[in-house]
């Protein structure tokens, strides 16, 4: 059955659509409309907002059922956006972009190497207001039950309201890890200040040969501020920031007058 | 020769060592003291800020003369920043960061895809000015006299000033494609307003598969004003953008304010 004025919603993430995450949200999507899917077809966690230049992407169906389409793509996050947008859906109207759930929280300066909020920011480029979720845990057989709850209600909201909002908008939802029932409520907040400092983990390969493996810790700079998105998280709320995409530094350019001419 | 209080530059692009406008970055840098490459084995174009999290990564030895020290490794731009910082220079001072010089622009909102412009936003974290160069030409052979001249002057002040500056601070940095000479100065500018619309390639590979390939153009949504990067090129003008990465939408919060709860 296809309802007239049925909402259009396209998901997508960077755990591929084998994950339980991506999953859970197209099961969410569905309580609000016709579900159209474009995932990655293997991990692309970490990939921010990368795009493939210099390879053709292959795209395979994956699942055709009442109100849900899933398509594999050889893409990064950002390449499945951009060939829903740019090439599916050029006549057709699209409500909302979803990508996630994602396994692992995208809060405080995680929002630039996500590549699911890199493809939640690129789906918000078509006017269309995006929302990328994510649960603070990493776990593959994490529980999204607390997630999908939250999610359901900031989902709900958006579209609500979805006509008098200002576009671009771009939520980066991210929401604690813990039981459902102990979720204080949700914040809206502004992306917290700090860096990841990395420890390399350095070992010989069977070959003899160094490899360097990435891991690291994020460094709070303002552990205590309350308006930020991972003072909430600590603090056991959804926390809520929308994203945008200016990254000029203006209190710089005032530093810099007559230093660089 | 080695002198006290010499410099250290460390210096990493997104179009691999192996870039004539790598090669250009490292001499032009040499002018200013020691320098310490770790660029990508491979080209790594519109990597944005993506790290490497599943994978080991491998770095071998690729030049070491007077002065001069260039590595190739197998990460992402960002993971050869995050490797010099987190476990090579671990106890050295930095001095300065530059990434590129990048065969192409990275003006506007290519800052988000440049893989260029992910490592310079990553050297910037660990507070040494950092500083993007790329010339508005994709060429593989592309002249870079002129890129070098405004980038030996940008530099120059950059260093002069470096104490006094602010941190984090990143500079994005284009330089027009003309002749060295019809450059008609530098200009501090933000970041120009606007979106790519991709226009995919699609065809059908040697087995009947089909592909689709990533095409399109910068649509700039504020072509007259004339404060931005893009204008700057346009007119022949070096174009210079500091960047940081609070991405939080401070007008949006306040719209958002009783509609998300």
């Amino acid at each position: 059955m296809t309802m007239q004025n049925e909402r259009l919603i396209f998901i997508t993430n960077d755990d591929s659509y084998l994950s339980k995450g991506f999953r859970a949200m197209v099961n969410l999507a569905k309580e609000f409309g016709r579900v159209i899917a474009i995932a990655p077809d293997r991990v692309q966690s970490g990939m921010s907002q990368a795009i493939t230049i210099n390879q053709p992407l292959f795209m395979r169906t994956v699942e055709q059922s009442e109100g849900v389409e899933i398509y594999a793509f050889s893409g990064t996050p950002v390449d499945c956006a951009k060939i829903a947008f740019d090439h599916f859906f050029a006549n057709k109207r699209v409500d909302l972009v979803l990508s996630g759930i994602n396994h692992g929280s995208n809060a405080a300066v995680n929002v630039m190497y996500s590549g699911t909020m890199g493809a939640a920011i690129e789906g918000s480029f078509y006017n269309v207001p995006s929302i990328g979720i994510s649960l603070d845990d990493h776990d593959a057989d994490a529980d999204f039950e607390g997630a999908v709850e939250q999610g359901r209600k900031i989902i709900a909201q958006v579209l609500q309201s979805a006509e008098t909002l200002p576009r671009p908008l771009c939520l980066n939802v991210n929401v604690p890890r813990c039981a459902r029932e102990e979720i204080q409520g949700i914040r809206l907040c502004r992306q917290t200040r700090g860096f990841w400092r990395e420890d390399f983990y350095a070992r010989q390969d069977p070959h003899g040969r160094d490899y360097f493996w990435l891991t690291g810790a994020f460094q709070n700079a303002e552990p205590e501020a309350e308006d930020t998105d991972e003072w909430a998280l600590a603090h056991k709320y959804v926390a809520v920031v929308p994203v945008q995409v200016d990254m000029t530094d203006y209190a710089m350019l005032r530093s810099l007058n007559g230093v660089i001419k």
